[in-house]
């Protein structure tokens, strides 16, 4: 069981893992509290990604740094301590030079070479607790779900956005498209993409709708954590607008889904938005590469115009491509209409 | 304020006059509980359509017959008692001649010719009491929502049902369409019939789909109350299939969702259940004839398809029709995909 001040020292710790001066990519974020017997913060910690310390070594060095001790202290962390040897040292074993009597840990380590940290400090005599509450463990595993997905499948995770009108339009008749969905879920977008490593478009959207593919804030300012701009196909296109502190760009002269995910992959990345067009995103869900697809629904209708998703080579309604329903929400604008945020998981294809 | 006897008595009210055996159609549905100044239920009532007792007549009459005396009783109402002589007499007399201390109200009288009862009560003296809580109120404004309508517009309710995938589908490239959503969804346009006067289609769905139009249960056993059937368009159409026990067919000869309105009005048609296809679903949207959408969302993509909404005479986005979210909720079915089920109501259109 979780003490009171124990998982106010886990909520923290992860607010501070999944900070965004955080980088995202290739390693996991971790945040670690120390805490004293009487429920007291002694020192926190993070991690900061490739070659930095790890979070329990940051918390450790705080605390040495300000003459904090830590012995018969509580460490609580977001992941489970490592104990492998890689660029630094195991954290279970720090832990338990420091004198360290208790470990909360939030989630186990998925990742078979650094994972045995738990039963490393439990031969120590470390006792470590591993109950926490649903919510607490749901935010421990979003905060490096790219990650895990990276380490179980060798390719990102991909999240699909797509933004169409109750009859399932893209455009009007005429083309106009700006905007189908209101404020409330254009925001959530921009708040989506600094969740990301890797924003994918088309080069029929890069052509036609010269996207900046930034995150930022509802006043127009650019978020600190920026994802990397990928534009995929053979087709010409313009480079994306430039704009100061933006996503590196990326060109990927392929139309093979599962081939621009690989050069991802290498390059970092462990989790992409694709964000269209259509014929992109029917490209992924037709390959069966779409881990996740968030559908902003407007409550609005027209009877004509571009169909939001299109050619998924499916003839007949047997062959549809079923989804899974995770969440559905309103995503109020004041004085507009509501729209929804649909989550969904498309189901593995029985053909 | 309520006692706990008097909302008892009330959700049994409202239940006796929304019991199925009770008609539709150009009179309200109103159900009378009497009880004993110590709470006992005495007697109950209601109303059964044109012609018959009123309900507070009708619980009067069940006490007399019972030897039951309900001087000092309270009866509770779903409807203010009315105040005028049509072809029963006003039953805030008759309560007032029985000598009824108390009476609870679920919702006023709009009919400006009824109404008046409440004062007409208080003025013999009676307390009357018509603060009920938010669900009780909501289920009395929903029981007679046709009648009140057409009290308001001197035309029916109109509510329009469809049915899509995440992609605006109606329909396979192939044009199979059976089943787009779940048995769950399914189960509830049978119930969605049950608490309308009629069902309407056009005569190109008549073609097609040879559609009964009929309200069925889960076993497929036809529910007690069942709609009228129109079928609407100038085009050929057979019958709608013969079933036993099914509603009257009716064929409304014209293009114009307002004449067709006028002429189920006239037939005493409250509450008109629009069911499509695309055309007729696209001429009342057109004309602003439709009070309330109920859209069933399957959570699947078919990428090409006959759209569910056509012909809006919309061009561009600024012409779009926005509607205002009522309620989202999910319609899981065991095994399969769990739909959406989303009401909404059009906004008025400004252009």
């Amino acid at each position: 069981m979780l003490l009171d001040t124990e998982r106010g020292a886990l909520t923290r710790a992860l607010e501070i893992a999944g900070d965004p001066v955080v980088p995202l990519g290739p390693n996991p974020r971790v945040g670690c509290v120390l805490l004293s017997p009487a429920g007291e913060v002694l020192a926190e910690g993070r991690h900061r990604g490739a070659g930095t310390a790890h979070a329990e070594a940051a918390a450790l060095a705080a605390a040495r740094s300000a003459d904090i001790s830590v012995v018969g202290a509580t460490a609580v962390v977001t992941l489970e301590p490592c104990s492998h040897v890689g660029r630094t040292g195991p954290c279970a074993d720090a832990l338990i030079s420091a004198g360290i009597a208790r470990v909360v840990v939030a989630r186990r380590d998925p990742n078979p070479v650094a994972a045995g940290g738990i039963e490393r400090l439990r031969a120590a005599g470390i006792e470590v607790e591993l109950g926490i509450d649903e919510d607490l463990a749901a935010a421990a595993a979003a905060l490096n779900r790219g990650w895990e997905h990276g380490l179980q499948h060798a390719r990102p995770l991909v999240t699909a956005k797509i933004a169409l009108t109750l009859d399932g339009r893209a455009a009007a008749a005429d083309g106009t498209s700006q905007w189908i969905t209101g404020p409330a879920a254009r925001e959530e977008v921009h708040l989506l993409r600094t969740t990301c490593d890797a924003v994918l478009v088309g080069t029929g959207t890069a052509r036609t709708d010269h996207p900046t593919l930034t995150a930022r804030r509802s006043d127009g300012t650019l978020h600190p954590r920026q994802p990397l701009r990928a534009v995929m196909g053979t087709g010409t296109a313009p480079s994306l607008p430039a704009v100061d502190g933006a996503g590196e760009e990326l060109r990927l002269l392929t139309h093979d889904p599962s081939a621009a995910l690989e050069t991802l992959f290498e390059r970092g990345v462990r989790h992409v938005l694709v964000e269209g067009g259509p014929v992109v995103t029917g490209a992924f869900l037709r390959a069966g590469l779409v881990d996740e697809l968030i559908v902003h629904l407007a409550p609005t209708l027209l009877g004509a115009g571009r169909p939001a998703v299109e050619d998924l080579s499916i003839a007949t309604l047997a062959d549809r491509l079923d989804l899974d329903l995770v969440e559905v929400a309103p995503l109020p604008s004041s004085g507009g209409p509501t729209d929804l945020r649909i989550t969904l998981r498309p189901r593995p294809r029985t053909a």
